[in-house]
């Protein structure tokens, strides 16, 4: 395990959070400001820095993991093309924080980050075949396997919430229609009692609203069958369930637990551990530091595959 | 590499195929007999043996590797509980072909086998990420990754055909409501048309009958909504599709990269190459051959892994 203090900063469309990060996942201090993303890239990549400094004070930091909205190019350290920070697509992050701070800097897609904390210091402990999902206004996952992150193609990010569970549903502005996120999400749970929120549909629900109820428990049964799904496609370990609709679980588990049995016959789904997220507030920049001690692993070499 | 020749043995509902393969792949000898499952497990074991000692013909096996219908306990070597081999429950073949052949033997799930075998000399040669699916009767399908067979949880086998991609579908035999399965596989085909075969529908669609043609079309695009969600999920480099149905793939392959292409925005669908099978008839024992070398590898050590 490498011994040093790690800096971390989890970019979000309205807030940029950075801290220092305790290898053990320790978050030893931290601060926050508005993204501002309309003042531009390198504005907030400057004020990133001072962040870090100021957070460090005075401490050696080995390097800089950042979880950010995605989509991002984690290997290049490039920013994609993102809805929530327009103009900033195309800027090589990584290489732009290591000149201002002089610290190696690497970029992770803010769910896979996630993903490599909760496998780290949280839910996945342990976990072989690890799946992180969050469950708020849309829908991520992120896979860890073996203490690695699951990188697709060319290093691309699985994205989950496209997958169809319902051919003939509504159609998303994904362009996909029945995929998960527009029928589990929290997007998805507001959709059916306007003008309430996702989480205010929770709430009434929690005291008993029957019409929040039944809002709560067809969410509930779809977030079930997309969880089933993963279920008999990874037959993972275990699944930690994070995200804003996490926070009225009780509402939900038991249509999520009854949908599972009934739908994964053929797998022994009672070895799969369905567990909240552990680590809440921290998960973003507890993932910018996990995302950058698992950049650190040698790479597997070519010599221990059967077929290289 | 190990050097030596590997025994194969492909055993299904109706028949054995027994052979001796090269380990670049190439099957040397083979000969095949009825599976007379009612004669029970052990009549079964000593006709393997026989047939092995015939094609061997005192060339030195190395040891034995066993593809066979599911479900089985691929690491304990024991038969799980098949509809097509009644009675075979709970027997270790591992331990039963050795103690007649002398000989190691390791048992698969004959999905993986044949997933292994187009990863290491056909399809899948070279592809980090790879996923062998077969659209026969039934939905199959075997994840290759970095050259190693993905096991889920206690060795489980991970399975795509009850994955849910039409929640208010018909109800399959597997108990679960719009599967896969139930919408893109052989039996899907011919429930649309019947009495004709699977086989007879594709034979008339291909000869212009409009009737059959708008049958292979729905379901190629049911086919096209699974593959696509498997795309999604894993982002593979390669997707190979073998099975019966694959026999008469140019009716199908429009369909299925259309609606990949509406589905999978938000990856880097282009990228992933989706390719026939390449090993035909000789899938099964080549299989069984690459299942016995793919458990030869050495474990990944505990300390190559950032988090143990």
């Amino acid at each position: 395990m490498t011994g040093g203090l790690i800096g971390a900063v989890d970019i979000g469309g309205t807030k940029i959070a950075v801290g220092v990060v305790h290898p053990d996942g320790i978050l030893l201090s931290s601060e926050q400001a508005p993204t501002l993303p309309e003042q531009g890239f390198e504005s907030a990549m400057q004020r990133i820095a001072d962040m870090l400094k100021h957070c460090a004070d005075g401490r050696p930091l080995v390097g800089v993991g950042v979880g950010c909205t995605g989509p991002v190019d984690p290997l290049l350290g490039v920013m994609g093309n993102m809805e929530l920070l327009p103009g900033w697509e195309g800027s090589n992050l990584s290489l732009y924080l290591e000149k201002l701070t002089g610290l190696l800097t690497v970029l992770e897609n803010d769910a896979d980050a996630a993903a490599l904390a909760e496998a780290a210091w949280g839910a996945g402990r342990g976990a072989e075949r690890f799946i992180y999902v969050t469950l708020s206004t849309g829908i991520g996952v992120g896979l860890v396997f073996d203490g690695r992150l699951y990188r697709g193609v060319g290093g691309a990010h699985p994205e989950i919430g496209p997958h169809v569970i319902q051919a003939d549903g509504p159609l998303c502005p994904c362009g996909v229609r029945g995929c998960w996120e527009s029928l589990a999400s929290g997007t998805a749970l507001a959709a059916l009692l306007p003008p309430l929120s996702a989480e205010q549909i929770c709430q009434q629900a929690e005291a008993g609203d029957s019409q929040a109820l039944a809002a709560v428990g067809q969410v509930a049964r779809f977030m079930g069958i997309g969880l089933a799904n993963l279920i008999n496609l990874y037959t993972p370990d275990v699944i930690a369930l994070g995200g804003g609709l996490m926070k009225s679980r009780p509402l939900f588990w038991p249509a999520i637990q009854q949908t599972i049995r009934q739908q994964c016959r053929l797998v022994p789904y009672e070895q799969t551990r369905l567990l909240p997220a552990k680590l809440g507030g921290q998960v973003g920049l507890a993932g910018a530091a996990a995302a950058w001690l698992n950049r650190q692993q040698p790479p597997v070499e070519d010599d221990e595959l059967l077929y290289p």
